[in-house]
């Protein structure tokens, strides 16, 4: 059996592995996990073969293949050895199961690798999007039976023990981290000289690096994928052998005390002499709070942690790898580095594993940072045919265009009123907050959904339900309907002004001082909409248009296929308001897509397989970064956009789905946009 | 002159440099320092041909070169320029000096390349011999001038950098040690756009390395060689640019309070859990303290070191790298790691600049450490055709026997009896101390030296000239010369016996219970040479010449061609009375030289060329250990070397230069030693 014949399709087993679908000819007698690693199909082994890890897990599949009958797949391959009946009887083999390393292709066969999430070679992602990330993560665990110390060949016990990850795993030549110098003695004899190193393999030394060590079997290895946002740092705690996500959660950005936004922070510190420092201690410890917790949640020890990616917008970027920011918060807004950082963990004072390694995503420019990185990383415009539009709003909106082709990017000062901070009853998402709004065309009057109750306002016993929760204000997705409402409903015109005229036939229209404002809710608080507020928006949203506005020049189309909204904004929002307002350019809505937290799926992405780390470097370095305010076309595009879209042609695909009476009012305009702006905005 | 023709004989200008003699045709217009770059020769250069660092000096030689008569080379090149001028008013440019970099292949040119110790590329030894280090370290300094921010093109302030680092250097892609990642941003801007950055060529990795960044020039770095030795810790402060010496220096190792040797240091290690601790803080210290004495005396700034070599003996390199040495206590005297090591300086809390990189030499075995492989690399055997035999004689004797084809390498434990230690009257090589003695073969009477004495005691004025420092007792090369002369004049037999019948005869023959000594000096105190003092020099010399026999006898060689003495012990021994003595096999006495420190000189050696470390690297990988423990011949060769050598056949070299008496002693032998000896030791 050990006399392997060469391959022959006479005497040679043919294999298929399943779902990548791979399949090969081996000689009778190949270990199945040699022959799934010769095609290339991923299969973990942490043990090398020894039947101890129960990583290498697959299962044989019954049923035809091929040309060939086969009645029972399970003919065709050896039968349980001791070893296998040791692992089983020790661990737990579920039924119908086995051990690749262990098991010997006798036959033709079917395999399956189990895509579960336990053992499996990919993760599926809990987000919105059923995405598969194929999993090629920086660290693995190797399990090795190192010689004993022998006068005749002296050489170190770190020596032999390289040696045998040569032997064992190919790995030449590793390099270790310094720390470990001290116990590798220590550790050999604590195992019997049996060890686990993890080993790194995307150091900035194309050397594999030998990160931890533990005596006897290591069997799992945990990472961390982080998003520190200036409000919020969200993070998830993955299994780095089987991609599984153990807990995600999130914590409130402690700089806050230091200032509510990106600027203020910056202002903080060029007035306080330790004010970098300060900060920065304050984002380390938040970051390390919420590894703590999700460790908690998982039942995972942090010093299991071996593996980080962060990204975060220019500013935290900066303030989290204690870098100085004062540049950003002037022109020419100077990324104290701009690529790709690779760190230690405790360099930055994280307090996971002492062998744990930090990357930091590349920024792409000064107001675009390692977060729009890791949203492009997720969404993957330059992976497209399509032209894909991909757009974070926040304080700043974070604007990507592109295909495979060629891909251009831009920061646009949107402001903070899409997040409810500039508008009279503006608030965070929160139960209490009217998070949906329509406007009755012909009355007028209003109906809205608030966050918490399940009832619109019109319905029965709304009054009963939302009596807890009460409502409190309007959050940043109903901002953006009541203005379109309004729109779509003529309470105001194109330009955004309430007609006083309507108070008349409305009590929802009351003046206020000079202008009209529309009441949306009579209570306590009174919520209204004013002319103020409108304007708020207008404002905002030209901002983002005329930013999209400027990369579609670039790019040279007048539509696009695609659009993708990132982060919290995003999710909430609806489409096809987005576009009544004129916050998007028209697109087919099916193609308009919330994606949550990309930012920090990008991070994801990077944590589980390195191969996309060199895909977000590569396409950091060929993104066109396009400076707004240096752009002569960006402040005519922005005064263009204040008004409201106005021509049923420029949004064929709008019009195909808004209501009749949006339909009615499209309808009833007859003159292109650009030229009435433009006039307009002269007088 | 720009359109630089190709090359061509007939047109093309023919330069040779010197001292290398390298030479070649360059069209005319080429700068001399690509010239000597083309062609390998060293000139320095940081300002990157700015004409302002001032390192890349040459001189135009005078005279014939080659066939062409040439009344003045200076014809042959361009003339002064305006950069050139300036650098000559603001810094000084010798008489006759050029810069390479600023001056022009005009005609046939002879350069010579100063080898002087203010810009040159190579260091001539201090120490014993007069070698030649070639220079390439793993440090240079390469300024350059950055592009400053843009807001077109968003890179970063360090991404910038690099990319110049490439453009200008030639470096791709450099990494950057992470403390340095927040500076960048300010040095950059004090530098005003224009800084220095330290490039490490050595790291683990095969990428260069930004390791240190200084705004504007900055011209000079230095490095640390370091023996750490059990008693004594030696240093070496060195430029990295010229490789000049600026200062050496050395201190006792603060370890002695924990223990006077080895054995006794790992026992208290064994006996106290902080004791591996405060061990390694001791000598930490100790280092760092040096450094701060060589600083001193060379007038450098420590911030400026930026690489060290550190060579130890196995039991201070674990504990000097924070390593438990118990296992090297006790068989199999596991080393925790052989290969050579590299660190960040301030891992091992190096207080030198925070890029500074520290690399260990790698130990050849247990007992055989990075000391040796330093010495290994000063000697080199690996690089002889004949067959070398080094020797470091301490409390173990350290024998490395080899040359091109094959090098063995072992261990032999001759105890402290050679440092004086064992030995009646013996102490260390200090004012007062005996250092030489003859005895007159008839009337049996001594002569000798004192150090701090100028003559002889049977000279004049001699009591005189000794009443201040006294004669206290007798050195390790003085033990030798004692024993060897009271055997060559026959107070002691082969086996070592002292004659009491001589007693009849000389008053310097004096009973001792029931033995006899030698009387070398009356006086206070009395000196004297006892059998016992006899039986503990006769066991360390046995336990020396056997581990060289066994190596010998490894190497397949009766006798060797070349002895080479490293250490304090080496220095000052005869080596005529080393071999009377049978310490070392016979070999022409112009062939035996003594050292001094060769493991320091090999840790400045890879200090000053990072290709030595790969050389010991993979020498050390290559040598044979040979654990005497282990062979069962060693002891037989212990036992027969027992007994003085006794045969005129076996030593014809050491016979033709010892003197008459000595010769008649050996005439008088007629026996094999070997028989002789196996029966007396079986007695």
């Amino acid at each position: 059996m050990l006399n392997i014949p060469p391959k022959d399709e006479k005497t040679d087993a043919l294999v298929l592995f399943m779902p990548s679908g791979k399949r090969g000819r081996f000689p009778v007698g190949t270990p199945i996990l040699d022959a799934a690693r010769s095609l290339g199909v991923y299969v973990e082994s942490v043990c090398g073969g020894r039947a101890t890890c129960g990583r290498c897990q697959i299962s044989v599949q019954e049923g035809n293949f091929a040309k060939h009958k086969i009645v029972s797949s399970n003919e065709h391959v050896s039968p349980v050895g001791p070893k296998e009946q040791r692992y089983a009887s020790v661990r737990e083999l579920p039924d119908g199961r086995r051990l690749s390393c262990s098991t010997q292709i006798l036959g033709d066969l079917v395999i399956d690798v189990p895509q579960d999430t336990v053992i499996n070679a990919q993760v599926v992602r809990k987000a919105a999007t059923d995405r598969v990330i194929e999993r090629n993560a920086a660290v693995q665990l190797c399990y090795v039976e190192v010689d004993e110390p022998d006068m005749h060949k002296p050489l170190g016990d770190l020596d032999r023990l390289k040696a045998m990850l040569e032997r064992d795993w190919g790995w030449k030549d590793p390099l270790i981290a310094p720390h470990l110098i001290p116990q590798v003695q220590a550790i050999l004899r604590k195992g019997n000289w049996a060890v686990t190193a993890a080993i790194h393999r995307d150091m900035d030394s194309s050397r594999p690096f030998i990160v931890s060590l533990w005596p006897g079997l290591k069997n799992e290895a945990y990472g961390i994928a982080c998003d520190i946002g200036s409000t919020t740092i969200a993070m998830h705690l993955v299994s780095l052998l089987s991609g599984r996500i153990v807990a995600s959660s999130g914590t409130s950005n402690p700089q806050i005390r230091f200032g509510e936004d990106l600027m203020s922070r910056v202002s903080y510190v060029m007035m306080n002499p330790d004010g970098r420092e300060a900060m920065t201690k304050a984002v380390r410890e938040a970051v390390n709070g919420l590894i703590g917790k999700v460790c908690s949640e998982g039942g995972v020890d942090r010093h299991d942690i071996l593996d980080m990616v962060v990204v975060a917008n220019p500013i935290m970027h900066h303030l989290f790898l204690g870098i100085d920011p004062t540049e950003l918060g002037q022109a020419p807004f100077a990324l104290a580095v701009s690529g790709a950082l690779q760190y230690w963990a405790h360099e930055i004072d994280m307090d996971v594993n002492p062998g744990a390694r930090l990357y930091m995503l590349p920024c792409i420019a000064g107001h675009v940072g390692a977060d729009a990185a890791g949203a492009a990383l997720s969404e993957g415009p330059h992976r497209q045919d399509k032209m894909m539009l991909l757009v974070d709003v926040g304080t700043n909106a974070e604007i990507v265009l592109g295909n495979r082709e060629r891909v251009v990017a831009a920061s646009s000062p949107t402001g903070p009123a899409f997040e409810g901070a500039e508008i009279s009853s503006g608030q965070r998402a929160a139960p209490g907050a009217i998070e949906r709004v329509r406007i009755d065309p012909e009355t007028l009057e209003p109906r809205f959904r608030v966050i918490g109750v399940d009832k619109w306002s019109d319905e029965e016993g709304f009054a009963e339900a939302a009596a807890s929760v009460g409502v409190t204000g309007i959050c940043g997705s109903a901002i953006i309907e009541v203005v379109a409402e309004m729109y779509l409903t003529g309470i105001i015109s194109q330009d955004g002004v309430v007609d006083g005229s309507l108070a008349a036939r409305s009590p929802r229209i009351v003046p206020n001082g000079r202008t009209f404002s529309y009441l949306l809710h009579e209570g306590e608080p009174r919520i209204t909409v004013t002319q103020n507020d409108i304007r708020a928006i207008q404002l905002a949203k030209a901002a983002l248009y005329a930013g999209i506005k400027l990369l579609m020049e670039k790019q040279g189309v007048d539509r696009v296929d695609a659009i993708r909204f990132a982060g919290a904004f995003g999710s909430f929002i609806d489409p096809k308001y987005a576009m009544v307002l004129g916050l998007i350019p028209d697109c087919d809505l099916t193609e308009v897509k919330a994606v949550g937290n990309a930012a920090g799926t990008g991070a994801l992405m990077a944590l589980l397989n390195r191969g996309h780390r060199r895909e977000i470097e590569q396409t950091v370095r060929k993104i066109e970064k396009i400076e707004t305010a240096l752009e002569s076309k960006f402040q005519e595009h922005f005064v263009n956009a204040m008004a409201m879209p106005n021509k049923v042609d420029a949004f064929p695909k709008l019009a195909e789905v808004v209501s009749l009476p949006a339909r009615k009012v499209f309808a009833d305009e007859g003159e292109a946009t650009g030229g009435r702006r433009r006039r307009r905005s002269r007088e």
